[in-house]
């Protein structure tokens, strides 16, 4: 429960050092040195990227793993599993249609100290709501009951996504200079920041049943709305040579869009005002801009670049296929990372 | 940290109650009714199996997720994290194994408290032994650190398989009275029981530095040996049109049989002495027969069921193909269930 001093707050200081992970990783990642032969699959590189990608009897997977994090023991404390249930599949199809793969569908990993059948009954009821939502199957699970080694409930899925027909992957080599950034809306925090959010909510004994200053909902029902899912819209666009890249705005916020290309700048200069909740936290924490937006989406949860000079006919189109949301925040230039320039930021990786 | 009365354990006692879990995982399923479209891919009926199969682009995939499950504690217990990572290869790999799938590759979740980078290097140098030993790649992951959930490390994956050529999944259809059930030697509990074990452990003041009566290494060393990993060798037979069934004999022991087929009977008439570990434990918990074939592998990880008069030939081939150890265990019968006629055991379901 480290604190930092004085009443500002940051995600390293709430617990979560994204520089320890990241060097952790590498340690791990330094012990796997073996390659597998091409019997077992030619995986093509996609380094850094949102979904990790295999050529296996001539079809090509997308594969992703993600974990719907702290926010659960939200939903522990307000007593309602259905919305992460529904994160769990949001988390990992997002990731898919960030490569712009069309996802198979998901297997969950539920771990748990005891078991209980109303919240299981609860998950499925989220999960179904999500694979409805991403078009996709439940393809497997396992349910581990791991008395000594958790405190809650912990949910994790992967997964499985693949290319139709002669679809290519998106894997942001396409993007030059003049590309617009289309955003679309975020549903809320999503799934991630709630380590933050929650020492926050104690920190400042804030009542989880009533509504924070301008909201409507209890805070609690807020902020556990689920995680927009965008893998359904994007699979119907994901096949136009003009689209070059996507980008899932998940941990690390703005900093996702430094995985699409290290040789290119993404410049926010039309980032929309973040709804309410957003500037709540950030007044709650004293967080300033830096930590808001490489931590919580700020309102835009998935970004897709497109060729100059076609944004408009994107903003129609995506319109129409159920994104009326979509507008143009930004665009592609010369250098690398991230600027927000009324926000006087800049991010240079992802990491 | 129930107990049941008395010096007797049971499973359930122990915290986990496979009835609970089983009705709990009901309850979640009822909750998930959509059904994907067949441009997600179809998905092929292989119902209480041990891997999911679905059809992609003309590629029919095996996928499956499993965790390392309360070995983990141990490890953590003795300090030693090598060989939990490769049992998180091996609990996965051998599940596709038992569907006659190839292994392409593996996604990990590392779930904890807080990041270490020296535990996530011997996590990765264990990953590497596995996925060599299994062929396969390494496609994903996802470190999760969730302060407040966890007490420890939960370590989770989830395996891709697919068919190569014309290989068909072997899900025990073809399954006949007289086929001979031919058994692969375990490597200590593999990842199964271990809620148990600790329990005992703890219970009776086990020295996790001392071998064991009877055994040569120090109990917390022998108790961590990793998962025999099978999925090579089953590979390079699978396509056998002789070969009539595949088990993983992983959580539930040999009630794993009873997943290949509802309308047979596994008469397991030549069941092999047990190594000395399994003795040493069912002494220290005063547990029956029962409990033990039902919770632990008893020695044997793995069976091939094999067409009638075809024994020596497939003992011959596995020999040759690195199992030396493989032996006729039992046979197909008419009926229903798993019995172990020397020691009066009968088990009907699979949980």
């Amino acid at each position: 429960m480290a604190r930092s001093s004085g009443s500002n707050w940051t995600y390293a200081s709430s617990g979560v050092d994204r520089g320890a992970i990241s060097s952790a990783l590498a340690a791990l990642l330094a012990g796997i040195r073996y390659r597998a032969p091409p019997a077992a699959g030619r995986v093509l590189s996609a380094r850094g990227h949102f979904a990790g990608l295999v050529q296996v009897g001539g079809t090509t997977l997308a594969l992703t793993t993600d974990t719907v994090g702290t926010k659960v023991a939200l939903a522990e404390a307000v007593g309602r599993f259905e919305e992460v249930g529904e994160d769990l599949v949001g988390v990992n199809v997002n990731d898919l249609a960030a490569v712009g793969a069309r996802p198979v569908g998901l297997l969950d990993t539920i771990v748990c100290r005891r078991i209980d059948a109303a919240i299981l009954r609860s998950i499925g009821r989220g999960l179904d709501r999500g694979l409805r939502r991403a078009e996709s199957h439940l393809l497997g699970g396992e349910t581990a009951v791991v008395g000594d080694q958790v405190a809650g409930w912990d949910l994790g899925g992967t997964a499985v996504g693949y290319f139709p027909g002669r679809r290519r992957p998106v894997l942001g080599h396409a993007l030059r200079p003049g590309d617009h950034l289309i955003g679309l809306r975020s549903n809320g925090f999503h799934a991630n920041g709630y380590t933050l959010v929650r020492r926050l909510l104690a920190e400042r004994s804030v009542d989880l049943t009533a509504p924070r200053p301008g909201g409507r909902t209890a805070v609690g029902r807020e902020l556990l709305r689920p995680t927009r899912i965008y893998s359904r819209l994007v699979d119907r666009v994901a096949g136009d040579p003009t689209l070059h890249g996507l980008a899932h705005l998940s941990g690390g916020g703005v900093r996702n869009l430094v995985r699409l290309h290290d040789a290119r700048a993404f410049v926010l200069d039309r980032w929309p005002p973040p709804p309410g909740l957003f500037g709540w936290i950030q007044e709650l924490g004293g967080l300033d801009d830096r930590e808001m937006f490489q931590t919580f989406n700020m309102g835009i949860g998935f970004v897709l670049a497109v060729a100059q000079g076609t944004a408009d006919a994107w903003i129609t189109r995506l319109a129409r296929a159920g994104a009326p949301d979509a507008r143009v925040i930004g665009r592609v230039a010369k250098g690398r990372g991230v600027t927000i320039p009324d926000r006087r930021l800049n991010f240079e990786g992802y990491a």
